[in-house]
């Protein structure tokens, strides 16, 4: 059985995959949501513990809600 | 046209209303979440930049999801 996965986890891979749907880089995303590229990426690998402010600036940028963003992500 | 709510006020009153359903007071939750209850209450009030791993701990300790605490509250 699996650990089940952090909320933390679930958001860095939906952002990840959002972001690779829009073929944007982090560079370009960061941009975008008014965020420094490293941070992106530490977002994206779930060591961040991200604040609702900055979850909120990420979802926008990505086109999507921070609930979608916390969706289970299927295999 | 009234201002878009941003995601800590709509986290905040979601917070709110769901623990009044579940006629539990900020203490009952602080204690529920392993949070301070003066925490609590700011994150209620929508005056805190709540972090991922604590909306999950109040999401858990109502029963709830994230998202579904970020859903647009109905008046």
């Amino acid at each position: 059985m699996r650990k089940k996965k952090s909320a933390r986890q679930i958001f860095g891979i939906n952002l990840r995959r959002h972001r690779e749907e829009l073929r944007i880089s982090q560079e370009d995303l960061a941009e975008k949501a008014d965020l420094h590229r490293t941070y992106i990426g530490s977002v994206e690998r779930g060591e961040r513990n991200v604040s609702i402010d900055n979850m909120e600036r990420l979802a926008a940028a990505v086109g999507r809600t921070i609930g979608e963003l916390l969706d289970e992500p299927t295999p």
